[in-house]
């Protein structure tokens, strides 16, 4: 057993894997057990185990089955977030996630993105007035340093068919945290989450002693609460213009998705 | 009704949102009647109608529901392919993409992806054998310039609740190609289909009349057959190392998405 670095916390561990007899499947036990044994309590969704429905439908906004009513996919799903109208599987994954002070989010990387259950995990359960929103009394914007989930980390870790190198900075998937800006920028920082860097597993289709994997992913969970996230910029400090543009004094000239991340030195936090 | 600029042509429009009535549903319908009026043949893949399951499952890989047999993804799949055990569902999306010369993807933007029920299509319908492989014979990678596609062109025309600029060079949400390499690379290109710029329509919760935005999606599908696609390089001419990385060579130094896109200057098809 590891020695304990951090007091105890609580962990929420999604994963989408078909087959639990997989790699994913041995990693997300191992994990679990890893964080488990140093004191820490893990809440599990396994989307597939559970039969996670990913397919956001018109009852996720109260509509019943004959609706006549207009589905209003961002009104509709914040009102009955308000109403406390929506279908118990959302209700319940939301308890889960507030629960919870990081998210490991573990999947096999499909056509450069997640499993279409893991989609419509986040499609579902981080509805408008949950993840991200306006403060009714303040009128302040609920996203990125001022978003709900401000103090949670977020850990992506991934399996993947690809080589080490298609990954990289110059690979021909693209490199990981770009690859996967979407998810990591657009969703975890942008619901007030910090993010780690993720932790992939490539040639994962080659890996015949699991033992190195479980290892390397064991260690990145050590770091879990103290590893510096990585330092994206925050909305609403100036860097942004209220257009959502990154303001003419910073990076002058620059394009890509890099220059959202802040050239000031990492700290741990 | 436009002139007609090019030969009848056959069009898989793939769709996805779940409410009929909306700006997506309202575009959907009109883009479809554009093309028809000119002659091409439209097939229609309306996912929410359709009641598409976009869960990949062991029955994808022709396992039973009580499976002994350990369930590997690609392997299985792949097999399931060529021996004609697929499910009818994956089956019936592969032949209309077999018959498509262009293939348009029409999506609301959640959380700066595909929602689940289409992210669902490209991971059970785009399987190993199918869209991409080794030919057994020559032992020939086919993908990107060698793909199983090559000859076909998409188009991702998509609606999204942020403003403009916040996908422009410098937008906080990524830039619109950056943000979506994932697809327009990762899967689009991958397959070896031509990959136009994408269709954006931003703002789109407060657009309260629908005739501007209509036009806008009609002009580009005039050009579905004519546009200058995104110049992705080639895999296998000498700009990539074996082992997926651009070359020492091309671009020396640099690093980014946009490494990915030819230096040359575009010239239509």
């Amino acid at each position: 057993m590891e020695p304990t670095t951090t007091a105890p916390r609580t962990v929420l561990w999604l994963s989408a894997h078909p087959e639990s007899r997989s790699l994913n499947g041995v990693l997300r036990r191992a994990g679990s057990a890893h964080l488990r044994a140093q004191g820490h309590q893990v809440l599990d969704s396994d989307l597939y185990a559970m039969g996670w429905d990913p397919v956001l439908r018109p009852a996720d906004g109260g509509h019943g089955p004959a609706a006549e009513d207009r589905f209003r996919v961002s009104d509709d799903t914040r009102a009955a977030h308000r109403e406390g109208r929506q279908p118990g599987d959302v209700a319940a994954e939301q308890e889960k996630l507030l629960a919870a002070d990081a998210l490991v989010v573990q999947f096999p990387l499909w056509w450069y993105g997640l499993p279409a259950i893991l989609k419509g995990w986040f499609d579902r359960v981080l509805v408008s007035g949950f993840a991200f929103g306006t403060d009714p009394a303040s009128g302040q914007r609920l996203r990125f340093e001022q978003g709900p989930f401000a103090g949670k980390c977020a850990l992506a870790a991934l399996t993947l068919g690809d080589r080490p190198a298609a990954i990289g900075p110059r690979g021909k998937s693209g490199e990981l945290t770009e690859m996967l800006f979407g998810l990591l920028h657009g969703t975890f920082a942008y619901t007030g989450m910090s993010v780690l860097p993720p932790w992939a597993l490539p040639s994962a289709d080659r890996i015949e002693d699991a033992r190195e994997s479980m290892a390397g992913l064991n260690r990145r969970l050590d770091g879990l609460f103290t590893e510096a996230p990585i330092p994206y910029r925050p909305q609403f400090t100036g860097q942004y213009t209220p257009s959502w543009e990154l303001a003419d004094h910073v990076r002058p000239g620059e394009t890509g998705l890099s220059i959202h991340i802040s050239d000031a030195p990492q700290g741990a936090r």
